[in-house]
């Protein structure tokens, strides 16, 4: 590849000084969401708002897109992604082309992301792109004529994840604030778990309780995001058991065999993380047990039917929030709905 | 994989003890069909009356399964399979989404089958699945919340490829009773003869002709599965030139070189089970050649014309039993068409 | 591949015996396109007037193709070629099925491209294929029972490329003669450059200024075609900036390394042929740029922002004869539109 990913610094991949939480909330019509944090709340609530809404309304909205083309340009293969983006744009009405993993050599064959992105404008009117590269999606925003949403690059930003994080948040507790949040399992890299602390320290107003293992903390930069909010507090322990009693949100994350120095340690702690309907029984009746998926074994199997687990209603979230993320970048309006956010001038 | 596929015992395949070919034929919708097994003879007749139906109605069954989406999830790959499964979705008007083999390293990730079965029964209103492993689409189909239809598990159970070949029999010879069935070549390893014969027992008065090398004889299981139905015979060959005379349907299979001990024996042999129009003439002239394709070497070209020559046909009828099935199993009903079947109480 | 490409003579791929440029000019409709050179001019003429009307209707023309299916076959990865058939299907209301690169194992299995197009014949209404032997196009349209076009087969024809360049120099001048048109890069194993080559000169009245270096000059019988058309000429140059002013269009290709015996020669040689800024200061203000892409470094990217640069619109043009030769040869006629044509008897 012969750009220079110039835009992005290789620090904190926060940029916490563009924060426009307060005043307007221009439309999404014709933008790209390369990353949450430069969406005001508002507009990130009216996008949870139209997920729930189509929901409740899926054949009135089912034409939504007709005529619409999408591509899933994916550099690297995340199939639970893909399908979840595609079947979005189906469900509206529109229809998908695009690659994935596999097929990659023929679309390089040494072309820039940006060339690839200008060709691809003339085909789709939407894309929704992930690749290993950081800053990748930003390059490819600035070189296309329609709207690009990132869907994963690197260890960097993931942004419809964080929102179906928040959809499964606030469709099990009614609200995105005053909440006990435990993030457990591998901190150091979970990406998610990273962009999901960040986003919900704008509303502010939660106590996380950060459980991992000593070798997979959280990282420092994430700790002064919780610390430059305010309202938000957090504190470290590596007990799971004795910190399952207060949680409102159990956030589960993999831990991975290769993060660790030898065998023993990684099975002496893994034991430690996973989730059983033993550790649950100290749970909290209307606790949410979240969790990314693929799950390996770090939930056991018997949670399933317990009704504090939500990872499943989790992936049906992560397709209603493209649903909703789609249509509003299109700018087609879902039959019916009327947004609660106050119209900007 | 973490599952233990204990519902296979690794004997036969068959499930005698639960043919509920008499009495009441429930609806197909919202089932799996993993097998034909546990599918009453009349609602199979009643597919094969829909299939029909679908050929000459295209444009009237175009918009039955508006608004759905199939999802092909090819864990080996299978092309022609899955052009098949997806051809049919979309005539019937509805989307595709999924992925195929090359993809399979990105769904993994140590994923099991059940929980990648629970996250698609949230993208997709039926799945075609095939799986190199025995068992895996009844796993499947106990974790999805939308029907599974098994596009084949290993060597076990491969459902409409059997109903593609009732389809074709039915077609050309307006019944599938009182007919004499060759089946030639790899009569051992040949998944689908072994399932069409254990199927047509079920109906009963075929009389099967088993054509094959030594090495390449029918299983002793199959032979009793025969030997069970009172009203069904068979005799065994290795001469195709002596037995053409008496059949009124020819089902050729592929001769697969790593099936031999040696070069020699493989290369005598091939040709003695090859097809072409000298061994024709011994023939009747209504009888009808099947094979499940592709072809290798076994049927000569010379021969596709052939008015006798049904493979190709047999291709049409597959698209058109999985349009008649995908749409059962939906409860998607096929304007105008009505039932011969004796209606359920 | 049991097949024998033997209509291919591996000698000069021009049929020039067969211009069938005079008289009536017979429908598309059913028809294959292996090569443009048995299309009539005034065919071509008005597949080229159709993507226009195509460009200036699009919301008319979004339901032309309703209820067909496109099968796409890339037996060699081409995935902007791909995307480019499928969208233009996509766009005119049709369905897209198929195979690419990736999956070529799982179809093959020793299968002839006759059985394959003849299986594939009964899922989709129109074929684009792309392979990478020559005279595959050829054996593919004789086996299957609807149109197939050509997207590739070998170094010999590429059909649709052909009418992408067609129509963007018409586009951008409004006529397809009485241009003086430079060729630059590798003239030897271009195969867009030829076919472009060969195509015009039916027309005639073109003066070529082909411009490589020695390494990479055009092949004798391109040289030969042009001769043969008594209102065309050409001059050869290794002078990319002397020759440049006198160029309406300027058609770029790629200098790929492995063309040359050693390192020291591509280099010294590759700058020479990279247009940039500098060099366009001695060009006309409305000379055009194309370029098949994808490109590697042989235009810089400050030239993009150029309005001399064509190769952009270019990808459009291509998904838009696409479209009008996928509804041509389907006969699914364009709402609205007429044929400038002489109407044959």
């Amino acid at each position: 590849m012969s750009e220079q990913f110039d835009d992005h610094s290789g620090e904190s991949p926060f940029t916490d000084s563009v924060f426009p939480d307060s005043g307007s909330a221009p439309t999404l019509k014709g933008r790209s969401v390369v990353t949450l944090d430069d969406i005001p709340l508002p507009r990130i609530e009216d996008l949870l708002d139209r997920a729930a809404y189509i929901d409740s309304h899926r054949r009135e909205v089912a034409h939504t897109c007709d005529g619409r083309v999408l591509a899933t340009l994916f550099y690297e293969p995340s199939t639970r992604t893909r399908l979840s983006f595609e079947t979005a744009m189906l469900r509206l009405g529109g229809q998908v082309i695009g690659f994935a993993g596999a097929q990659l050599a023929s679309v390089s064959k040494g072309e820039s992301i940006s060339d690839t992105l200008k060709t691809v404008s003339n085909y789709a009117d939407i894309v929704a792109m992930r690749h290993p590269k950081e800053g990748a999606a930003l390059v490819a925003s600035r070189a296309a004529s329609v709207p690009i949403i990132n869907a994963g690059d690197g260890g960097h930003m993931h942004p419809t994840q964080t929102l179906t994080d928040l959809a499964t948040i606030r469709a099990r507790k009614g609200r995105l604030t005053h909440l006990t949040i435990g993030m457990c399992g591998d901190l150091t890299f979970g990406r998610t778990v990273h962009s999901l602390i960040s986003t919900l320290c704008r509303w502010g107003h939660v106590d996380f309780v950060l459980i991992s293992p000593d070798e997979l903390r959280t990282p420092e930069y994430v700790l002064e995001r919780i610390d430059a909010s305010p309202t938000c507090t957090y504190r470290e322990t590596s007990d799971l058991g004795g910190a399952i009693g207060d949680l409102d949100i159990l956030y589960m994350t993999r831990v991975q065999k290769e993060r660790f120095f030898n065998e023993d340690d990684y099975l002496r702690l893994r034991d430690t993380y996973i989730l059983d309907e033993a550790k649950l029984r100290s749970a909290k009746s209307d606790m949410a047990i979240l969790h990314p998926l693929p799950r390996v074994n770090e939930i056991t199997t018997d949670v399933d039917k317990d009704p504090r687990a939500a990872y499943f209603e989790q992936v049906r979230n992560g397709m209603l929030v493209r649903m909703a993320l789609e249509s509003a970048l299109l700018g087609d309006e879902l039959p019916g709905y009327e947004t609660k956010m106050e119209v900007e001038a």
